[in-house]
């Protein structure tokens, strides 16, 4: 079991509905020393790849980012929701679903910072249906630049998300895959990873 | 002139309406390198402060918060936009306008993460109205928490927000003030700070 799989039965909470949360070290008070391990973590396993660039989807996934960008020592790049008068006309948009909001939002990246030549790691804090994972691809593809892996914190792998990104051909590392969640006796079963 | 102001200089565009762009290395693409000494210089300019939490809001506080808490080795914690099924019915909230946005949202905190002993030290990376700043004020203080201080990254200093939180007592420290921008001449000058 990972520092991660540790942290999630140690202090994630499962409610109904297959809800996991990890709002006490993760994605809403933030443990800077777990981003740390994972910014770390995920150096690791991408080692072989020329990564330029770390691109993710506010805004979890920012702390995230900035953790492994540090590591590979490039600029991170976030995704931003909605329209905002600071941001030119010339992005690149994809739709995106929420699970977690149960709605839609536009995300775009400004074209200055995305080109061919960039090699993009793409991170996340969540992983259930793919749809955030799915709009940061065709983002970075629209690009012209390559994905040469995706780097997940939290995987939901009893919903479809990572499988069908896995078939893809996508390399996708996720710290900790939660196969079942249990909320009346509060337990979490991880997939066995090597 | 510090490490911001010229990054500023060097990299912000000025637009008409009092837009100062610094997306390509502040809240959109984000210059790790720069964000870390965005970290350690807050950390310098608060170590007599015993802070025990980093507060922001979404989302492009969150990459300088990190930057912060590591320094002083404690948790952070960033103030959620709207509602999500993942927070819980009990959390500090705040009615926050957004000039960038041109909208308002509300925001929150769980109560699970400000308490009263919490000293905590507030961040964002702009200050122009400072009604996302006045949000984060009031949730901290409706915690019985108080407020250590307050970094900002680029504070605008034609606006009202800085001079009516001074005139508050905060203690208030922004890394680059900017008195006057001119869109024609492409300038930016900055208030004078010893």
């Amino acid at each position: 079991m990972n520092f991660l799989e540790e942290r999630i039965l140690k202090d994630g909470i499962v409610k109904e509905g297959n809800v996991l949360k990890v709002d006490s070290f993760l994605n809403h008070q933030m443990d800077v020393a777990l981003l740390d391990e994972i910014g770390k973590e995920f150096h690791r396993r991408f080692a072989d790849k020329q990564i330029t660039k770390v691109l993710t989807i506010e805004a979890s996934g920012i702390a995230i980012a900035y953790a492994v960008a540090r590591c590979f020592g490039v600029p991170m790049v976030f995704a931003k929701k909605a329209k905002s008068i600071n941001i030119d006309g010339d992005v690149y948009t994809a739709e995106v679903e929420s699970f977690t909001h149960k709605n839609k939002n536009m995300v775009l990246v400004s074209k200055r910072f995305l080109s061919a030549e960039d090699k993009v790691l793409i991170v996340d804090d969540f992983l259930a249906n793919g749809c955030a994972l799915q709009g940061l691809i065709s983002i970075t593809e629209a690009a012209g630049a390559s994905v040469e892996g995706i780097g997940i914190a939290v995987e939901k792998g009893f919903q479809y998300g990572g499988r069908s990104i896995r078939n893809l051909g996508y390399h996708l590392e996720s710290l900790a895959i939660v196969e079942s969640m249990d909320p009346k006796n509060k337990t979490v079963v991880f997939r066995e990873q090597v």
